[in-house]
């Protein structure tokens, strides 16, 4: 008998997954998705027990068409809420769900639809922000103080979602120091929550790791305050998660169906499915306040949208009936 | 600024991996794949770099009627190994490929066919080991016990594979130290080195790194003498090896291509593929001795045998012409 080795690892109890697939996860789908459609997508998620969702991004329609009708599901959320023996209802989804903006025209687009939460997007590498919103760190940093000062003044929540956080298509790994320089700068302008996201999906564990411990030692951020939005084009979403759940992060974005995808990466496969992560908190014995079979439901409605072939896992396992071919 | 709340983590310096394809890869594959192609599978492995390869199964044809060919296969690795002007010849590929045997009749098949290592399988799950091998895994580990000598004798390498290490499609989860148990009386009989597998690939990577520590406590094998075999059902494959290497393990199983999978599984998706733990090795900055762009080649090769689309990842990243539609 030999002692062990290895530490005994402190997971968090509870997770909180933020339901993507609405936004991410259909925004670079070839058909055009009815309004209907993504309001009974989000509907499904909520009902599965998601505490939040993304469900839309105030986002120039001639760039992401299947976005154009942002209003319309901004406002669809307060109908949704008022659907009568809904139980959906009882938890106000308007208040749990946010929309992508890219800019402070995005943000007065959200909120004029009745949007309570927005996530400001912007890059820890210059060149995806360029690419991606056409000006410098430096200009979308100013344009989050003008954005965080009007959340304030609206009582809006507001998240940072810094995209190629560790890794970037046009420059390869991103130092750790360089995100946290980025994420200071975000939590000085008072944002309340900051997302960290492996965009093209080729961060490894260490490199999660060690972004999310640059940032909780570069700035006043806490934990809790973090979000991780792991993409799994390398098969390695899960054990990115693992690498954020060993140090603490407790909330983390997923797509139903694993829809999405970073349109910048070669084969880039989609968002980490929120049924392969809900599956497997609840194998690790983590809550998460989210009923898998009823998610499931939500995964194999969200499939229907897709291009592509299931990118998951635990559909494929759990309801292997969808797949077989006739 | 505040203490980092994470220990530096050890993984290993370098990692063999064993390529598993050409058996476990190919057992399941409704097409008959020719003795020439497996030939050619093996020997695009080697030329990568791949230390070992698990090149057939010395099982009754009736049963996996693709592993038929075995006495064929075998001799071909001879044969290989004469190649004029190969650089595989070098490397006596004879000495460096395995081969599956169920017990002591199929260990002196691969014996008389010139194998020179072999792994003989069992399970830690009794329902698994008598679905999987028709006896009890005491049985097993008495015709493991009559191997074990004519190994000995033969100067044969013997690895014990224990199947459903971790999980069992019939039982749930594997408590470790039921586990550890097989595995100290495998040791007990003198066998070299011990395989740990996720065969129908629901271990969760905190399983994965208790049953390790579990083997490492409770037997006299050392990390060095373990290998673990992880299948990507759920996509935890990467998050396991990241488990397996924390741990200090350095010997893991792959199949080019991802190919293969658990009968006993529903919608079992198939081995971790070799490109995707190649490419996520080098990313840690672990050494494998094996070329990517080569392994890349024998993934593509082998996809051609497999009746499913690509389940791995780094081919469809890496050589995304092959993935587009016509």
């Amino acid at each position: 008998m030999r002692p062990t080795t290895q530490l005994p690892r402190r997971l968090p109890r509870r997770v909180e997954i933020v339901e993507v697939g609405p936004r991410d996860g259909l925004q670079n789908e070839p058909r055009a998705i009815s309004t209907a459609e993504k309001l009974e997508l989000v509907r499904l998620a909520l009902e599965a027990g998601v505490g939040a969702v993304q469900v839309t991004a105030f986002v120039h329609p001639r760039w992401v068409p299947q976005m154009a009708d942002a209003e319309e599901v901004g406002r669809g959320l307060g109908e949704l809420a008022r659907r009568p023996g809904d139980e959906v209802a009882r938890d106000r989804p308007a208040v749990r769900c946010s929309a992508l903006v890219p800019n402070l025209k995005g943000y007065q687009r959200a909120v004029a639809a009745g949007v309570k939460a927005v996530d400001y997007v912007l890059s820890a590498s210059d060149a995806f922000n360029r690419r991606n919103l056409n000006q410098s760190i430096a200009e979308s940093l100013r344009e989050l103080e003008q954005v965080a000062r009007a959340a304030a003044d609206d009582r809006v929540a507001l998240r940072a979602d810094i995209s190629a956080a560790f890794h970037s298509p046009f420059e390869g790994a991103i130092a750790p120091a360089r995100l946290a320089g980025v994420a200071r700068q975000a939590a000085s302008l008072g944002v309340g929550e900051v997302g960290l996201s492996d965009t093209d999906g080729f961060a490894d564990p260490l490199a999660v790791g060690a972004g999310v411990e640059a940032v909780l030692a570069g700035t006043s951020l806490q934990v809790e305050q973090l979000a991780l939005h792991l993409h799994d084009t390398c098969g390695r979403a899960i054990a990115n998660v693992m690498a954020g759940l060993e140090v603490g992060v407790r909330r983390f974005d997923a797509s139903a169906g694993g829809l999405g995808g970073c349109p910048y990466s070669p084969g880039a496969s989609g968002n980490l499915a929120t049924e392969d992560l809900v599956l497997l908190l609840h194998d690790l014995g983590i809550e998460t306040g989210i009923d898998l079979d009823r998610m499931l439901d939500a995964a194999a409605y969200a499939l229907q949208f897709s291009a592509r072939p299931y990118q998951g896992h635990a559909l494929r396992v759990k309801r292997p009936e969808l797949f077989r071919q006739a």
